[in-house]
């Protein structure tokens, strides 16, 4: 069995442990947190011990970091899980800061260590049916990308204020899904935003309503649209016009009930979040972490596309202030 | 140009007329309806005369007739167009009474008479396009056909009176698209029916709500559901689960907005009656009218299909009154 | 903690066990099967202890049992469990008897006993949906139910020959979908029936094609359509017309992509079978007979609604050798 | 009875020329086409005598003209109708060149002439719908618009090279369709474009592949993405965002036809073109250019909206070829 230390034993630690949990070939060893109660939550559902970081990378029989922790201790805990020798899946980004970011990178690189980053939605059998479709050939040469990338329920304004903002908190996944269905680099980018939704995010300096326009190196137009808000659920969609298909992911609906009345039919609002759309691919990133340990295979996302990713971010941030298109 | 009169300027009457005026290679020369308001009407519209049935039937340039009057009318009108050698196009049945229309319909045999029955669903394209998969063996062999069938608004109480009952009226439309579809005969039939939608049509001794069951001689399973009633539209479907294929006719939507809101998305209505289900269907029937005047075309449904259906909703009167399956 | 064994350590005694176990009230204690192997699997996923009946009915702290064996070992583990004082959770039926399935539900009637039955799908979120809309009055009058079952892939022949047979084995789910949904007892019963998917299901004497027509006491009307093949996967839907609301349950798809191609749009075949559609109603109904046993809340479904679905399941194979309608 | 001239019979004047001679309030009086073929098909359908301009202009019995010929020729007729106080319905725009287009539109509201311009889009029920939600306040404020504009099939190259390029012939639209939603004028324009789905369109020194940035002044943001090619048929596609609700306005499929197979489910393409589109809203134009002539409503799309689409367009254009975003 492969031994597995989960840093972050918030929502998102515990979906990981979950899957770390029930996975064949995985044992959770240790979980890590600041607050006692949450570690000792997955202690108990997993039967891993609670630990300090200390343990886990002073213990040769751990072989692999799952870092669910808080965002500004990603860079730390992963330059020394590569120190220590252990495989690294880490939740994006290694830091806000794309220095960090990339000094954390390069360290990876100089010691070859595998790393996988978590682009969830990379894992997400529908994404992955494009990308293969597009790579394959079958759809033919790629015209337009338009992506909808909309969170529903506005997150509470403490979210907001470290979360790095809208482009480098939320958009950084679409900007991901782009150069993951592409498989090329973007020519420029182009970015507007708006405070439209709640007006306390704008107080709190960001922004809730953007879009982005992108072209990449070959010519292909993408659309980006970005909101914090939606009356209806999780609104994540994915349109790619090529010369042979159209490829389409849809939402995801609550439930499969209609309801005819006098003025039409109603049907379900999509689910609430991307824990409820994406339970598919939590469980195959997993899978992903799992084979990439055992079997060498390479993650679908690793620190590379990390920083990539957050280049775009950053650019995009660049337009919208200086209100006009970047070079990334 | 082939020159028409049409018998019936009532609500179906001034469907057929346009089509027939807008037709290329047929001209309406004549209308006659006992309101001379509703001629007139059609008059103005098209350029017909208004004239009565003698003028018509004694008028050596006139190739065929649309009748599509009042059902008591159709026989007589049948046999007298058939003297005359004009093509006939009817509205179904020849007659309530299936003797009446038997005789009828051998009449027409007999002089090897043109006859179009008026099921117009069989001109829908949707229709057509599960009828030919079937046909070709595409669709391999058929395991059940579902057929739903529910007319939205109650009709008012003098029209069910008149109607021959709901079997006669409704579900004969049912019963023919399944032979239609099918290309097979029934082995037996078994209806049921409540009176649950409006207690006038009970008091009038009809039903509002029906299911029909029947097994073909082959085999396969058939189910009709009617009602005269819906809280969203005009409601007709047709679902064949076939070895290689299911094959599903859905209904018409009266626009493609979709409204996402609080609880759900919100989609329009289907559309309010035959008329705007079918308005291709009907128009590609004069099309088949004309062609069987003009190129000898065998129609999608004649005089015997007419027969047929008659028998099928006769059995299912039959098998709704004695509580048992009957062979029709 | 609440102690559980679970008899039956196949495909569905799995599903069941997971639940089990991740359900924060319960704990698996004992796993029994006659075959070790799946008794083993099961106790390295859970913890619990393989073993025989004879212990788990002496064992004073077993509070529960889950009964997922081979149908013909129900009647006997559900009387040895009400005479230990165990809550039953049951697979359907108790027997494919009626008169040994009566006197087992007469024997818990007699002792009070507390019993669930394994119809999972009244568990699943659409359908208590619609069930609640036509209790709470909001849909109105019930005027017809029409229910698509069809299993998509035909199981194994040695599975056919032990299953009781179509009505008794995938009919009696249909069956008591519709009284679920209803709350309302049936005045007769019409089945009719083809071998049409596989000729070696009709050798073993039974049938993969039917279709059941009931009319409840207050006149609703009630259509199933049963298969055992179908070309795109498992294929369960649910429409109840009322009169102010048509409810409709539909299929669940794979996933949510959709290809447009010069000849239309493709979309993805529904999921593959009932393990896959019902996952959330596997959950709850472990849920369920958590709160039964914690709470005495009463379950969804319990041995009288097992009784009158096989009552129902009776009627239709003997309306089906008769050729008529029966009372059930 | 109103009696209309119409300018042009090609394939948009015969639309029109239906439309009038179908309208209870007028009646096609002339038509005039440099093709006589063309002129004396509608003559035949319709009745109307084929003349000339100079004959229209100075009958006094011709209360309104309708423009559908040629571009170039636009400008002209408009200010000779306007000169013979005829009311004007024309095609957009009135000139490819803004200042001439402008001075016509000088002229127009100099005579207080009424006019009404081809926008036809504005006069679908869905697009109304969306509006009217909007307008009412129902739908909240708005944050978004995404506007999907694919136009099928791949145009002439002849055809291309007097259009004036993708977003003065095409593009238009949908700013127009911008404005009339949101009610509201831009700030600023972000334009970019691709040859991609066919060479020769590049080597005629256009693109067929644009996307289209736009913030309104208010902060509303809005995405345009058009292309002059999909693989399934005509694609036009609005989705509005606002705080209240999404409003989404789908394709129309060519017919309503579902096969289930092994790979999942196949729906029918697109309507193949504007005209199959748009049928109820061209019918809708004429509506309202007839009342607009009888009863003084205002049409939904006058000269000043076309005034300000082309200068949208023309935003476009600079913002394409200069790389940057630019003040309309």
């Amino acid at each position: 069995m492969v031994r597995i230390a989960l840093f972050g034993a918030g929502r998102i630690g515990r979906v990981h442990a979950k899957h770390v949990a029930e996975h064949p070939d995985l044992t959770l060893a240790y979980v890590v947190d600041p607050v006692e109660g949450n570690a000792a939550t997955i202690a108990v559902m997993t039967g891993a011990l609670v630990t300090d970081a200390e343990q886990v990378f002073a213990d040769p029989a751990i072989d692999g970091v799952v870092i669910a922790s808080s965002t500004d201790t990603h860079a730390d805990l992963v330059q020394r899980a590569a120190s220590a020798g252990k495989a690294v899946f880490c939740e994006k980004p290694f830091s806000l800061d794309y220095a960090t970011a990339d000094a954390c990178a390069q360290t990876l690189n100089r010691r070859k260590s595998r790393c996988m980053l978590g682009f969830h939605r990379r894992y997400d059998p529908s994404f992955r049916t494009v990308r293969e479709r597009i790579r394959s050939g079958e759809a033919g040469a790629v015209h337009q990308i338009v992506v909808f990338s909309r969170t529903g329920a506005i997150p509470p304004l403490d979210y907001i204020k470290v979360s790095g903002g809208l482009f480098r908190d939320s958009s950084i996944h679409d900007l991901d899904m782009v150069r993951y269905l592409l498989g090329e680099e973007m020519a420029n980018v182009y970015a507007v935003g708006s405070c439209l939704a709640d007006p306390a995010i704008g107080e709190a300096g960001d922004i809730d309503t953007a879009m982005i326009t992108m072209v990449s190196r070959r010519g292909t137009l993408v659309q980006i649209n970005n909101s914090r808000h939606t009356p209806f659920g999780y609104d994540q969609r994915v349109e790619v016009l090529a010369s042979n298909e159209l490829l389409r992911v849809e939402n995801l609906a609550q439930n499969s009930t209609v309801i005819g009345v006098r003025g039409g039919f109603k049907s379900a609002p999509t689910v609430n979040s991307f824990l409820d759309r994406y339970t598919v691919a939590y469980r195959a990133e997993i899978d992903g972490f799992a084979d990439m340990i055992t079997k060498g295979t390479a993650p679908l996302a690793d620190h590379n596309d990390g920083l990539e990713a957050q280049r775009l971010a950053d650019a995009a941030v660049r337009s919208f202030r200086e209100g006009r298109p970047v070079v990334p």
